[in-house]
């Protein structure tokens, strides 16, 4: 394709955006024009990709951090011949690929954007799975905006692109100079961008965004860099070739005030069809191999952390399956995933402290193949809740575990404990949420996850606690132990974690007053056992969950919600933490967050005085 | 206090964190040695504070944003005379003000810290306020590590310093090279950390870091850097001064081995007092002007979109109070705060697209005194979890407003939409979670915030809605109105929000076939109304919950926790968010979801069929 013929490909573009979302009534065509020249020449000249074969491991991968900008990739899709136009004008409409912001509904989208400042670190994570993983030489394309530039997350990425020396990753970056509500911060000083990347160690390319032969030239320069990854960095005009919009405030988000005229102004509709570049053959060298998986077992009566059993079985599992790799937000010691570098150093991948970027690189590599497990401290998976969301959004299977759960850390106080996890990870679509009590139940359940679709997470705990189960007591997802019953309880009992074992202290402490109560250890809170959940309330009428845990969105609501299908309900107490706590020994912790087996004793009493149970 | 002197206090720093952390049996001992010159010549020769008066407006500000390092600044503390030996020997015990990680319990401690990376955000809050509104010249001293330099909060923070301006901000950063599992990304590089900041607009100055005369001068160009930001770019060795642990891989977050043996190595105990600087007399100008409020006010039947209303009340409160500033992530237009933004410009923070710094200067102005209202769309704020997770434990009362509520957004798609913000929200401890559904209840709902404590949330809806209420309706937090009512009800619809309105129409539906059912606007979502909701639930024996976000942590979950005291419950059933939503219509997505009018009314029809609920 000549320079011309690009330019007119690059018209095109714009009139497809704004047709789009002239038949949407809604959408960004602006900010789908601005990057009209770098998606026309990326397109014919530099993305290797067949569009029949989205599958094909050899593919480069395109990400629109931009998300809003939609209209301008489906464009591009509709000049590669991937959709057609009738499709094209199905954009924003009910059952409709084209969302108003790209998901992977569509087979060429890897993720979904549209939450700004992810793109480039989900990038990171693809181009990572290439150069260390794949070995595959696909590059690795994120189309972002100016005002995503503020995000702190892009920042991360930009680190760890350079310390990983990604030059197999490219970040478009289109410099249209308006966010959503005015200028950005810096305006159109390409600079401010070029000084700023290259001081953390980028190659950058400065260029007229508009210029279809200097957009080339820029884009071969970041191909024919080694070493590091490229910024291209492009001065455009938000609204470019249209004067009703162009480079104007307030032109953001709508569709254009006159479609048709702009449409003229533009040249008029064109139909020219790009031959996309397909890439070499390729294959994927991590294909999983079968069986062989031996988790670690653990003595009954001996004490594990939790957090332990989860770096060995990460271990073991990683040892019986080359797809599995695992993830550090430089706490690998802390939550024990370091065990797994040392046995697979080339599948481990150290994050530095940036948690965002720990799960966009999860992300990544599951969109190529992998099967992730990122770990931190549960509290910090705090900082990452919007890249899970998203994540959610794209369908990806990533496994999340947060070490340091709840006031039971003890004395380094409430900002290193994970208290409002359990919420933040029931309430992400699709998501699994285990929380083990045990060393053998966390083996079981780590070997579990890696089947798993969506997200799924794992709460582990500091302290070494009594191994309750043997090695080979199976533990479905999704299901409970009842681990004390008779017929005349009359209180069940609902922990997981820390306090099953408090639970089984107060059950042996209220044993001795006559007062039989059921422990039931909730190790899945989602999904959650309904059905054991409904014998214990056929058969006490009363549950008293405790969690270490804020008595909002864990524990208590899981097994509320277990019931919210109209069904008669039982009898419902929780215990949880309602403190802020501050530094304190373990049990002492637990105590005063009102969830160590004395208070759980005591809260069985209260309601067998006031009669509350049954007899 | 000479230089020979100032290393003596350095040395004694040292030996009173070793000290601490000896008789607690835990802590970071080594990672407080890294910085004790610092520390000794900050306090000694450069700080300006009145421990006695911490209230002081004058007072300058020092957040130890690497809050591990907590016996450091105790040992600070001890040398300035506001604590006693005896208490420092208090430290991670339980009732100690000295907790493992430093938080407003003690008097001169501003923000809880220990959460990485958070540190230099939240100072820059205090900066902007010392500058923009106080106008009183004290200065925000932050002390980061090396390690944290890898959180993308941080970099939201440098870029909002420099482009700010702010010279009264000074980054101490102590780079010991090793973090708490090993070697940092740039070890020693002093210059990696200062091209970058640079690069970023900031003055930098490396030094020596145990040299106090280097030091002073360091500082002392600090002060005098006039138009930016300086961080001072220190080289340390972690454990510094103790040969077993000094610059060593696996001494983090320990006690020192022998601290007898260490303290003699680094010339015993010392008791030196350091006559802390006073600031000059400050007034704040911004106290509370009283009365004069006039909200907006609405007429029922008219239409009206909660953001809406809330950019009115917002800007009606910052007439009537000069304390209450608004911050905004580049999104003011659609949020509505930029109303604010054109009565009250002084007033007015433009954080652009970076949502943790956003509520990190919030917390920041907090602490000064203000009453900071944030807004950006409900699904980013999942972006600042952390940051509101450590308000929290800060105690900081600080206004959030999400907007874009729930899949009622249309055609923008997942991304867009705020479907797990209840949830969030709800498991902050002491939190306030409000919902309204029309102008008049938004309005009076954004004025009662500004007076409650603790963080405060408030969602808003996207699109205009039929005004309810009358402008003189009363909204008590942890209130709830019912709007439908009669003693034959059959069911009780719980809603707030868009789904009251689906709910009326349900209602509506259902009269014709003669199934009266009770509606209630739940608007205040915690504290929940359980007084409200047990009547209904004597009355009807059967709660349903429509809410516009997922089905876990939200509405649903409230209502259920309103019963988790043991009392009898009332059947319960939940509609809410359990799809991914694509792009479509509002109504569509509504229905989509199952929660608009139609839905409710199958969902009832269903259980009377069922004869679950009363005849």
């Amino acid at each position: 394709m000549q320079d011309e013929q690009l330019a007119e490909l690059a018209q095109q573009l714009r009139v497809d955006a704004v047709r789009a979302a002239d038949a949407a009534g809604s959408g960004h065509p602006t900010s789908s024009m601005s990057a009209a020249e770098l998606g026309a020449v990326l397109l014919a000249r530099h993305l290797r990709y067949d569009f029949d074969r989205p599958e094909h491991a050899g593919n480069d991968r395109l990400v629109l951090s931009k998300g809003h900008a939609s209209p301008l990739l489906y464009a591009m899709y509709l000049a590669a011949g991937a959709i057609d136009d009738e499709e094209l004008l199905t954009f924003r409409k009910k059952g409709s690929r084209l969302e108003g912001h790209p998901t992977p509904r569509l087979p060429w989208v890897d993720v979904a954007t549209g939450s700004l400042g992810q793109g480039l670190p989900v990038g990171v994570g693809m181009a990572l799975a290439g150069k260390r993983l794949d070995d595959i030489p696909y590059r690795v394309w994120v189309l972002s905006g100016d005002s995503e530039m503020a995000e702190g997350s892009v920042w991360e990425a930009v680190e760890h692109a350079s310390y990983e020396g990604l030059d197999n990753l490219t970040l478009l970056l289109d410099v249209n100079r308006l966010g959503q509500r005015g200028p950005t911060r810096f305006g159109w000083d390409l600079d401010a961008y070029a000084r700023r990347l290259r001081a953390h160690g980028w190659h950058t390319v400065e260029t007229d965004g508009h210029d279809v032969r200097a957009v080339d030239e820029a884009l071969s320069e970041a191909t024919a860099t080694v070493g590091r990854p490229t910024a291209v960095i492009a001065r455009t005009d938000k609204g470019h070739g249209v004067t009703a919009v162009q480079d104007q405030e307030g032109k953001h988000g709508k569709p254009l005030p006159d479609a048709e005229e702009a449409i003229a102004e533009l040249g008029g509709v064109r139909t020219a069809r790009v031959q996309v570049r397909t890439p070499p053959p390729a294959r994927v060298l991590h294909a999983r191999r079968s069986g062989g998986l031996t988790l670690p077992g653990y003595e009954k009566g001996d004490e594990v952390a939790p957090r332990t059993a989860y770096g060995e079985a990460l271990t073991a599992l990683g040892a019986a399956r080359t797809d599995v790799v695992a993830l550090d937000a430089e706490v690998g010691d802390s939550t024990r995933a370091e065990y797994f570098a040392k046995e697979h150093p080339d599948r481990y991948f150290q994050c530095y402290i940036a948690e965002q970027q720990l799960v966009a690189a999860a992300v990544g590599m599951y969109v190529r193949g992998y099967v992730p497990f990122a770990s931190t401290f549960a509290a910090f998976l705090t900082r990452a809740h919007d890249f899970v969301r998203m994540a959610a959004v794209s369908r990806a299977s990533v496994n999340l575990v947060g070490s340091h759960a709840g006031v039971a850390i003890g004395q380094d106080g409430p900002s290193q404990m994970g208290l409002e996890d359990l919420a933040m990870f029931r309430s992400v679509p699709g998501s699994t949420v285990l929380y083990p009590c045990d060393g053998n139940q966390t083996a079981r359940l780590v070997a579990a996850m890696a089947d798993l679709p969506n997200i799924s997470y794992l709460r582990t705990s500091r302290a070494d606690m009594p191994v309750l189960y043997g090695p080979d007591e199976a533990f479905p997802v999704g299901g409970s132990k009842v681990l004390r019953s008779s017929h005349r309880d009359r209180v069940c009992v609902v922990a997981a974690g820390v306090t099953v074992h408090e639970s089984l202290a107060a059950a042996a402490l209220l044993e001795r007053e006559g007062i039989p109560v059921r422990v039931i250890d909730l190790y899945s809170v989602k999904p959650v056992d309904g059905g054991t959940l409904q014998t214990a309330a056929d058969d006490t009428g009363c549950l008293l969950t405790v969690e270490d845990h804020r008595t909002e969105g864990g524990l208590g609501d899981a097994v509320a919600e277990a019931f919210s299908d109209g069904r008669p309900m039982p009898r419902l107490v929780r215990l949880g933490v309602r403190n802020i706590p501050a530094s304190a020994k373990p049990e002492e912790q637990l105590h005063a967050s009102g969830i160590d087996a004395e208070s759980i004793a005591a809260a069985v009493r209260l309601l067998v005085a006031e009669a509350m149970v049954r007899p």
